[in-house]
């Protein structure tokens, strides 16, 4: 029996996004009685291994101590069994030893596992970001000492990129690489919020570290990218150790560590000075895989809430069946199936590009993924905010776990670049650059549905995309003002545009849901719009 | 030096709502500067004696053990200076040694009070509901045994109303009163969620418990308020104590408890079976009280969310100048004024019922009161959340602050009646019952503002309004799966009058607020009705 979100993902690769005819087209055909197979086990590891020790996981917390960081008691074995089945390395390139398969079924692997135990999953994710980034960055040798380690997922990989002045702005980090004189460099400096920057699952840690050489120009065309592992290459201790964790809101079973580097030994990873770029072009990635997290949560919220309001009873019937709790589920239901949707479909960019060498599908991954970061991972608060009220009281409660999914949820807007900057960079690195040409032939793949309520929000997107692009010439700083409820705009439209495609494959499974959100959800949109239009008025 | 929030309030009661005009015409003149007096020593107390300690509080939480409920180290010596400075007979009637203050300054010192340490205040606040039901209900012999101790604050109120069993649906509580044969009764049953039932800040506590006398017909007209005492008159213990604590999301200092009774000896409080009738009717004040929260929540997060954008530099500047860290504050001043002000309002309607017998006073009161606590309460949470995301990764980690303020946050909007059961108690027991009479009389206060967009989003209401209620007439389900909906689309045009009522009255110190609310927000007027239209078309 697969459950909700793994029957939905594999209809959305199969029969939405049509992942089998990419694959057939990159001659290596993966049918849907693959996809399926694969999304249903994934479904079972994540809901067997890490959703039944998930609640105690988050009570237990990671735990510092004397420069250790002990995890949950059952996270070591979860984690070898996550090893032992293979899933790191699903869509890891296979000269380094991955499967090789598409990145859109590691995003639906990524949503199950968050579903599941959101802090235990940030780990192989963190993990996967880290290989991506060496896949491109690291010269042949580097690259055969460390990825198939961490393809297995037996290393797992840290990013060390904010130091306590350097957040958003990451131009005036202080982190400094000495050169050794052998190749190598010493690493010195205070890195903060490294998700598994230290644990007990695994004996080694790849570290990607930004830092500066001594020649470096000021900013950050100054910075250079360094890998240091927890253990040198004679397995001894390297000088580098975590000196505390943070005491957070959520994910209290993942530890976010202060890295102290006093002197870590280090290889250069690319180019001197051009370590941001490396970063950047890693990050977009794993924005995709954060916006997939608040579709996680989302998901993970509704499923709680939907046995919770089956079960309880007020005024004689299931509080399922009161009116506003029915559309309190429906808004979770709708909100999270889009996001599914649309994170399949921005994955499916990255296949294209990587698979069929299409180039366009790279400018259109560009364009989505701010979007889907950011959309998604709001919708993720809210959603689990919502699962708590339909909880009543009870939701309050941490026993039902309804209130770790909020407090779990809620790093999600944050980190990978803020949702704010996610707005930002919409505007000013995606929209402007081309003039609005990508978001308006996506605009027109929207308008060709034959649903109205559909073609005069795309119109209303159009329109606003004028006045934000606009705006952005004339005044800047009046133009990044909107960007947040511009981005949302679109978020509102893209996810009508995906439940659409759904209900047109499929109107007895999909067709009520997407007829709620085109009536309920899709005045978003214009909602949004407006709010721009005040703010932007002379 | 009074906060923002203070010197909002005495310009809100001063002049918008115009308290001192209504004391006039009382015969109770309270000055401009009488006002001004009180809620800055109201300021002095919170901010001296309760703000310091609550995060430490909220470290240390409430914690139970073998019966007894050990609230933090701070507590009882803030709870001593509450009574010494008489805070809790404030408002409390003179006849039974209050000062008999207006409601409405109250409400000035629950928001202070709430923002500086939200679960210190849930003592006092369920003190204020226990004395103000009593005040109507309790014989003259009763309430001179009971009230005293209570407007001093030297005796806490509880409230029992929920069961494992019975929440918003009440009518099915279970909890059982036997005669004793001289006029008392036995209590025997358990209350769950009972906020300060057990602490050590007082030796006494003032318990109202619904309860089912052996001949009461079934449902909610089978229901009787008691009353028990922690101790019995002759100094004893009564048969009631705390069975536990819940392990909550947030307000942890705030001890909500399992009571369970156990033959406690209790008298019978007003007519029997009318007890439901009399916990209503001092519920309505209770939820202008937790509206009220909502709006502390955001003010609470909004002023640590100003301090840090101020201080954290990113990118050259302090990142409070970046466009959308500015809109992100200018939201959360906008929505925290707008709330604080339309608190004001409902409160002064209790003010103008009491002091001068204005029954239309009474019908407003009805109607504001679901909007206040609902539309407050949501834009707490909202706003709480805000504030996290202008900390960045800072927000998350507890250590800040800003994380407590969501936690504290989000039971605003379940306690008291979830704010779903609000929007339907807006549309059936309010809007159904005249027709949406007194809707319209409010709605033509707003016309009669001169700014044509709040003229406009008050037309739009208008005929949401008559949407809603014939879809009320028609089926009663669908108007129900609005009724939320409708709520919040009432809120942001409440809250527009209110800021357009500020400025009015000083447009230099309001006005830019209130031109970014009506600019930017009041649109979601329009856009929730909206979602209204395409879930109630054909």
């Amino acid at each position: 029996m697969s459950s909700t979100a793994a029957t939905d993902l594999i209809f959305g690769l199969t029969r939405v996004v049509g992942l089998p005819a990419l694959t057939e087209q990159a001659g290596a055909p993966l049918g849907a009685e693959d996809i399926a197979q694969i999304v249903t086990e994934a479904d079972r590891f994540c809901t067997e291994v890490l959703l039944p020790n998930a609640a105690a996981a988050d009570r237990h917390g990671a735990i510092y101590a004397n420069g250790v960081v002990t995890t949950p008691p059952s996270y070591p074995a979860s984690y070898a069994q996550w090893v032992e089945g293979g899933w790191q390395s699903l869509a890891a390139p296979e000269a380094h030893g991955g499967q090789g398969l598409p990145a859109s079924l590691w995003i639906a692997m990524t949503e199950l596992g968050m579903a599941a135990d959101t802090s235990f999953m940030l780990g192989p994710l963190l993990t996967a970001g880290a290989i991506d980034c060496l896949v491109h960055y690291a010269t042949p040798d580097q690259a055969d000492r460390w990825l198939p380690k961490m393809v297995t997922g037996e290393w797992t990989g840290a990013m060390c990129l904010t130091e306590p002045g350097a957040g958003s702005d990451l131009g005036v980090l202080k982190t400094r690489a000495e050169p050794l004189g052998n190749g190598k460099y010493a690493l010195r400096g205070e890195k903060i919020f490294i998700t598994w920057g230290e644990h007990d699952c695994t004996d080694n840690i790849v570290y990607l570290v930004l830092a500066r050489l001594p020649d470096a120009p000021p900013g950050s065309r100054g910075i250079s990218l360094f890998v240091a592992t927890k253990l040198k290459e004679d397995g001894t201790r390297n000088d580098l150790r975590c000196g505390g964790i943070e005491r957070k809101m959520g994910i209290h079973a993942s530890p976010t560590c202060v890295m102290l580097f006093e002197g870590a030994e280090a290889e250069l990873v690319g180019e001197p000075h051009r370590g941001l770029n490396a970063m950047f072009a890693m990050m977009n990635n794993a924005r995709l895989g954060v916006g997939t997290q608040g579709v996680a949560h989302g998901a993970a919220a509704l499923r709680l809430a939907e046995s919770y309001a089956e079960m309880r009873v007020q005024g004689g019937r299931p509080i399922a069946q009161h009116p506003d709790v029915q559309r309190m589920l429906m808004e979770m239901r709708a909100i999270t199936l889009a996001g599914r949707l649309l994170a399949l479909e921005t994955a499916l960019c990255v296949d294209r590009h990587r698979l069929l060498g299409d180039e366009h599908a790279q400018t259109r991954l560009a364009l989505l993924t701010p979007i889907l970061k950011a959309w998604c991972t709001d919708r993720g608060v809210e959603t689990a905010s919502t699962g708590i009220q339909v909880h009543g009281g009870m939701g309050f409660v941490e026993d039902t776990g309804a209130a770790q999914m909020l407090r779990d949820a809620r790093i999600a807007p944050i980190y990978e670049g803020t949702n704010g900057i996610q707005a930002i960079d919409l505007l000013v690195r995606k929209l402007a650059k081309d003039g609005g040409a990508e978001m308006r032939v996506l605009l027109d793949e929207v308008r060709r549905l034959p649903d109205p309520r559909l073609r005069t929000a795309a119109d209303r997107l159009d329109t606003a995309t004028t006045l934000v692009l606009d705006a952005q010439g004339r005044d800047a700083e009046a133009a990044q003002s909107v960007a947040v409820t511009y981005l949302e705009a679109a978020g509102w439209l893209l996810g009508g545009w995906m439940l659409a495609r759904a209900a047109a494959e499929d109107g007895k499974a999909y067709g009520a849901l997407a007829e709620f959100y085109l009536r309920r959800l899709l005045p978003r949109t214009a909602g949004r719009i407006a709010e721009i239009e005040g703010a932007l008025a002379a």
